[in-house]
């Protein structure tokens, strides 16, 4: 094992570090957050911190960095209220990634790629058409992280889409059978092949 | 594709529920979390929120649910200050998924299973032995989330432990090498056998 202490940490060159710490987490959900400006200006961008944080009501979050560079899905969500979250999965993933490029605002990333926009019924947001889970979101608080300045956005889940092939009878849904990918660190991608579904568990007797 | 309204899922079987909207967000980290209380009873539990929130300083934050029943880890972390974070690979996953059973406090999981602690210098927490990644962490603080009552806990990382075979040259830990689990909704634990690395993107020139 290689032990590192946080003056170590503290001294890597940059990306290093970035490298670094953004593994040691474990893997991360692969989504696209899809916004539109008031003005109908559209945005996609790939965000690795998507977690779930209750069912009842469900809610989901995110991190943001709002004063790093402009934040498009930021400010369209605040702006809006609404959202898109949607699943990556094996066929586009190099699309998805590109969505972490720096474009101007008046350029959407559904242009510069194969990415597509599929809008439902009145939902303001864009979802990413072909994703296999697709969630309207509507915006409910965020918490500024006094640590670093980064924001965790909550969201309650408004309408939910799924392909019928991947949802199991109990609600599971099959993230394997989906191809969904999961991201390591900053920039790499894994599609699970299958996994292992394990019981409740209850204390052994003793 | 299936379409659920909110009024669907808010009219749902609690199981399906939370099967279903524990799945909804992605791939989720896969982590032991590891804490003693200040008079030596050990602790450690699967957690599925562990989160990436920066690099410098090295932060990770994770959610728990404290009013639904006695928390031991939020309770040890609280009162000593200090946790460890250890990466849940394909050897221990039948162990590591048995911590969510709920003991009594004064029952170790690390009694019940076969995981081994793992004590580091005058560290005060137990890391989890064998794991691939294990970071020593140190409590800074928490928000609580309106919207459902759960807490986000924050934590700086004080040391990390990786095997030297998984870290690469620029700083990236290859989760795949380690067989590192990833979790899919409450019980299903997968073991992603490669990745693929994308460079960092620009803007396409128009």
């Amino acid at each position: 094992m290689i032990a590192l202490t946080r003056t170590d940490i503290d001294n890597m060159e940059k990306l290093y570090r970035i490298n670094l710490i953004n593994s040691c987490s474990g893997y991360k959900s692969a989504n696209l957050i899809g916004t539109q400006s008031a003005d109908g200006q559209t945005n996609v961008a790939v965000f690795s911190s998507v977690t779930h944080l209750g069912s009842n009501p469900p809610v989901l979050g995110f991190i943001t960095r709002p004063t790093v560079v402009p934040r498009d899905t930021y400010e369209n969500i605040k702006k809006t209220g609404f959202y898109t979250i949607n699943h990556i999965y094996q066929d586009i993933i190099r699309d998805a990634h590109h969505t972490s490029a720096s474009y101007p605002k008046e350029i959407s990333e559904f242009d510069q790629t194969n990415l597509e926009t599929k809008y439902r019924d009145d939902f303001h947001a864009p979802f990413v058409k072909g994703s296999h889970v697709q969630i309207g979101m509507r915006y409910l608080e965020e918490y500024n992280l006094e640590v670093n300045g980064t924001i965790l956005v909550i969201g309650e889940i408004v309408q939910l889409h799924i392909n019928n092939n991947i949802l199991e009878d109990d609600g599971f849904i099959n993230l394997a059978k989906a191809k969904t990918a999961t991201i390591n660190g900053l920039d790499a991608y894994a599609i699970p092949q299958e996994h292992a579904r394990y019981p409740y568990q209850r204390p052994k007797s003793t």
